[in-house]
């Protein structure tokens, strides 16, 4: 049994969904992935505020104390690019291995971050930074790493579709804007969501993914022009407006494009609203895969973060397995780390 | 760049599209992950087929001449149980990770198979096994690994599909499965397919997938009591009737249970079709995630069979880099295993 030590960097409400599925999952992880995990330290803002289930006494505001524990993975949940920038590359220079959801840092600064990793051999999961708890990274790039990928197709912004399904009933754009605010879907500031910026990064993510070309052409319209009369045409003829971001392997680079599209609302497409999201990815030999699931929300998220936790510790578990073999001139192998069926 | 040489046991259609693959993803998979896959031997019954794409001076029909040959991956294609079961353990004594799309040597043997590989620190990958192109194995082993599964429901077997379909146009049973025999959609003796054992084998490995349970109770009706009255009622309220199997994790077990269903046309499951497969995955933190896509052919199969290659193959040549290092007294890390952006 390995253990595995967790630094946390940040206690929000994706943060404390990780304490606590630690907490719950960690006999399980235990017993199936062979794997014992332990969060170390905690950085926190705001040391009095109240915190259901988290352990006070792991908590500190002092950043460095946290990276420089002696832990092996570095779990990034602050949010924003410069400070989680900063601390991500501490962690990857003090050898550990990162798990972060945060999509805003890798659309700023992924290339760089990656490559940082690699060099020291080190790995950055990041399932939790799109759709929350749909499986999609792992999808791109292990489940379809046997097929060229020449599509990806998704309605991925919960606050839109929030939005839409409100103007379908009845709300007009404002309104249902306000509702979204009010019930927590919406920033204060929707634009990044509302004008299609938010579906765009999220899209050239998985592009980048999918793609071993860059993203040569790019068009991003958000859902601020879309009238209830539109709405209501489209329902008319038993369709829904969504917003849809689709990615394109074409000659030359890959055309990315956000906008407002209308649906069959009998297709998987048209059936999405609120917090969900769905991708269908279409590969050369595969042919088209569906995925659809909850793509925001602190527990899926925080689910999503966990199972990079857990294959990265099944790594080091192996590594460090290796590293002891080859010292005692043992067969190189390493255990447990691919999928494997665990029959009882 | 790390060279994996690949020993191909079995050339019939998935093999013949994985030689086809290998050869057409190649050079993508150089740039993207980092090694360089190569067929060495393949084994088949008769040399003088036809098999168009494939080089002749590969083939053999001496199965030890393969598996012996110096190869790191075997890909085990041949079928059935006795053989193929022989196949894998001489593969993993002479230290070699193994690929099989072979669900029924799983169901016989899966638990014996996976402690050998395990007890060598070998890996033995089957995502081709269940539900062909979908990634489905990695989605319940990886990608919800940090979360506690409640319960899988899929349509899993494409023939009871197609019958279905057939019988929802008008044809009668026996009609309706010889159409699916005359198409290839069904086996000269259908009865795993109808009477919804294969459903129940794929439900059976999903479930040990995401229970650390045993299975307790299990209840198997196939489609041949479904009537053509019975899909008339269904149809004029709406529904369609499919086979569904599900795994239930309950106090004290996993119940397994394959049925006919009825299902609102409206609904994923309702829209599955021929080829088609879908499973929805219930994950306490994560909600429903649902996967879509098609669940059998050649091709798709194939391509989740080199999905699996590639990542043992990275994972060989993480482990070669590791001890390297270790023998020359370098830091331990590993390189290029966990999911990883590559932004270009």
């Amino acid at each position: 049994m390995k253990n595995v030590s967790i630094a946390l960097l940040g206690c929000g409400n994706v943060g404390r969904g990780f304490v606590e599925l630690v907490g719950r999952e960690r006999p399980r992880i235990r017993n199936r992935y062979g794997i014992d995990l332990e969060i170390g330290r905690v950085l926190v803002r705001d040391l009095t505020k109240i915190r259901p289930g988290v352990d006070r006494r792991l908590l500190t505001t002092r950043a460095l104390e946290v990276i420089d524990s002696d832990c092996d993975v570095v779990v990034e949940l602050v949010g924003g690019v410069h400070t989680a920038g900063a601390f991500v590359r501490r962690a990857i220079a003090n050898g550990q291995d990162v798990v972060t959801a945060n999509k805003a840092l890798l659309a700023a600064h992924g290339p760089e971050l990656f490559e940082a990793a690699a060099r020291r051999g080190l790995s950055i999961g990041f399932e939790g930074s799109v759709c929350g708890g749909i499986p999609i990274v792992r999808a791109l790039h292990r489940g379809l790493a046997g097929d060229s990928i020449e599509s990806i197709r998704g309605i991925v912004n919960g606050t839109c579709n929030f939005v839409l399904s409100r103007m379908e009933e009845g709300l007009d754009f404002d309104a249902a804007v306000r509702a979204a605010q009010e019930r927590g879907f919406a920033e204060a500031d929707p634009t990044l969501d509302i004008d299609g910026y938010d579906a765009a990064q999220k899209i050239r993510i998985l592009a980048s993914l999918a793609f071993d070309a860059p993203v040569t052409h790019e068009s991003i319209i958000g859902i601020r022009s879309v009238t209830r009369e539109q709405i209501d045409r489209a329902h008319a003829g038993g369709c829904v407006i969504r917003l849809v971001a689709e990615a394109e392997r074409l000659p030359g680079g890959v055309t990315v494009r956000v906008r407002p599209r209308e649906i069959d609302a009998a297709d998987i497409f048209g059936s999405v609203r609120d917090e969900y999201n769905v991708v269908a990815i279409r590969g050369r030999a595969t042919g088209e895969v569906i995925l659809t699931g909850k793509g925001a929300g602190p527990l899926p998220t925080a689910a999503a973060v966990l199972s990079d936790v857990i294959e990265i510790g099944q790594l080091r578990s192996a590594r460090v397995a290796d590293v002891a073999r080859a010292r005692e001139g043992v067969r190189t192998s390493s255990s447990a780390t691919a999928p494997r069926l665990v029959a009882r």
